[in-house]
């Protein structure tokens, strides 16, 4: 069906993925994932480093940085090998991190999230150097060990150590898992930034038998959340859907029915597109809110510091690149998307174009994560057509 | 001032309150309280049950009836020797069981709710048969131990203990404590009903990424909230103020700040006057979330049984008494009202007319509850005025 698939000569994405999922590495711990990845770069001639970041509060947190090569461009490969504990582990027909296969499956915790795309990588890279050990550019990897956990000692400090050094990404290619069904689905080319906020209302409590005495602040909060959901922020742009505010919890947490409470809480969270900053948004959440409250609510708005930005890479060679590799592989022409959550690419951004593109997340972070062999050594042949594209290699019989 | 204030050989109210406090009857415990009473009551004369009553799943609670006389009419006292727990101890001026006075105030736990009232209806009847052994009719005293619980084993089967032993009320005077300031300020000729309910509104969780893939439910409940407050049920009528909805709680529980959460709880308590019954208002209720969900909100309405519905005691010549009695006492004329909370009174409207009167109800439940001992003296002076006055009693020298 196409021209470059498959790649039949790279090493097995199957037996990285089975070697990293067999280390218990949930956020913070290394378990061994990152040895994994260093040992076989190695091999292959990168130099590694594996730089570990401390803050007070949190826990330390290793991470690697390893790089081919000396000329320009440089593309790096970035992931991660920590995972989201497996919960329950009694409830997965094959343990966590065993790297179990069945029907055609591989099990595990961090299959597709991200320990398959990285076995992906490693594997398109190690077959591309092998043949192409010349090749007119350099290869690096910037894998973190804390994505899944609070963040602090992963992608940003990682990112900043890099850029110290000398580093210069000239693009970047985020393993994440972007698919939705298939893979070949969906790139990931930027992501809507996240505001998470807390509304609290104050009232006066009393006795629902004298509702004179006392003022009920869920009416207040009531009329406050219709406001703020009342009309939609934007209508989107031409890489981004609508922005849009979800109200995550709202909670008084009072047992008497006949007290009329004091105090109500809500909690907020905006996917907000390029047409906004945090700080614009906020600008305009508190003036839904003033404007609804007026003299009649009293309440305060805390809005939690964030760093998720909204992001757009515009397409570029590099995405044609990408999307090219994929058509290749698996016929379809990727969709560029905005989508979804919000990754490490917000960080990487600040650096150099960044494109995501990985695995099928349905099953991240669920019970029974598992990834089919078949994608991981597809995802692999389309990591290694997007080498062959980038550094201008022409293919080999 | 006055006719017949103050009524000096009386026994002591005091007296009574301070042994009443020292008993720690907090419900479901007797404590001894009732057996203070019983003490009293046999020595007048009176006639002394002490039915125990038992249900399933609650306690089993002692109560109290006694009567002294044959004749008609019968004046019954009603009221409860429980109290609610004091909380932390600590916190207390005066330990909360020792009944201790200071600066013209006694302190303790059911000082104002009702102990202090049953001292003075026990001084005011004790007063008043010693020197009017004959009079014409019967006075009775209906004392639960079960108020301020659960309310199963209390006053409903002690009413009807007491019809099926062929006791005829005539008239019913319940201690509570009904004055928001002074002695004197307010009657209570009935009372609002009382309708919880809960209303859960059901969504579909999701990732707050992905909100078209989820909905979410506290959109919903907002919508059904501000419908279910929008119009007021009424303005009131001839005794009642107007019925009033108060959303006493409202709850998630997400945690996560990423997450859309699957369901919305909140719950309501409405305060009915004599226009509705709880039928009829549950009718308007679910016809307003009907109206306000359409096709768009999921939701489910649970009502809570209730039993305590609107009553209203025309005001009679009994009424005239105790107002007559009152105003004799303090100089003040009190208002006729059906505010606040609940009370026992509801059920002893199905068996004769009542009315509440008892001391200044500001510090009841709370920490230092306490009642001025002049309070107390003037509070047995009013219910012997009533006596005086129900039994047509000429005043003596
Ligand atoms: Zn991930
Ligand atoms: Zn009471």
């Amino acid at each position: 069906m196409t021209s470059d698939a498959p790649a039949p000569d790279l090493p097995s994405a199957l037996a990285f993925a089975q070697a990293l999922i067999r280390c218990p590495s949930v956020t913070p711990e290394e378990g061994g994932a990152l040895g994994v990845v260093a040992d076989a770069l190695k091999q292959a001639g990168f130099t590694i480093s594996r730089p570990v970041f401390s803050e007070r509060e949190t826990p330390d947190v290793e991470n690697l940085y390893a790089r081919y090569g000396t000329k320009s461009p440089l593309l790096v490969f970035a992931g991660h090998t920590d995972v989201v504990p497996p919960g329950d582990e009694g409830a997965w027909r094959h343990p966590p991190f065993a790297g179990e296969t069945e029907g055609g499956m591989l099990y595990g915790r961090g299959a597709v999230d991200m320990k398959g795309a990285i076995a992906a990588m490693l594997s398109a890279v190690l077959g591309f150097i092998r043949r192409h050990p010349d090749f007119n550019g350099s290869i690096a990897f910037l894998i973190t060990g804390d994505e899944e956990g609070p963040a602090i000692n992963g992608s940003v400090k990682l990112l900043e150590w890099a850029h110290k050094r000398g580093e210069r990404f000239d693009h970047c290619l985020l393993g994440e898992p972007t698919n939705p069904h298939n893979l070949g689905d969906m790139i990931k080319i930027g992501r809507r930034g996240s505001l998470t906020g807390a509304i609290t209302v104050e009232g006066v409590q009393g006795h629902v038998g004298y509702p004179h005495l006392a003022r009920n602040p869920i009416d207040g909060m009531v009329r406050l959340l219709a406001a703020l959901k009342a009309a939609p922020f934007d209508t989107g742009t031409a890489h981004f859907d609508a922005t849009n505010l979800e109200i995550t919890t709202l909670d008084v947490g009072n047992p008497a029915t006949n007290v009329i409470p004091g105090e109500a809480r809500a909690v907020f969270n905006v996917r907000f597109n390029d047409i906004w900053t945090p700080e614009t948004l906020a600008a305009e959440i508190d003036r839904r809110l003033r404007e609804a409250a007026g003299n009649e609510v009293t309440y305060r708005l805390d809005l939690e510091p964030t760093n998720a930005i909204a992001f757009l890479t515009p397409p570029d060679a590099f995405t044609g690149f990408v999307q090219d590799a994929i058509e290749a592989q698996t016929g379809i022409r990727p969709q560029l998307s905005t989508t979804g959550g919000t990754s490490d690419a917000r960080f990487i951004n600040s650096y150099c174009p960044v494109v995501e593109f990985g695995l099928v997340g349905q099953t991240m972070h669920k019970v029974d994560e598992h990834v089919a062999i078949s994608d991981l050594e597809g995802l692999a042949a389309i990591y290694h057509g997007i080498l062959m594209r980038y550094f201008k290699v022409a293919a080999t019989k």
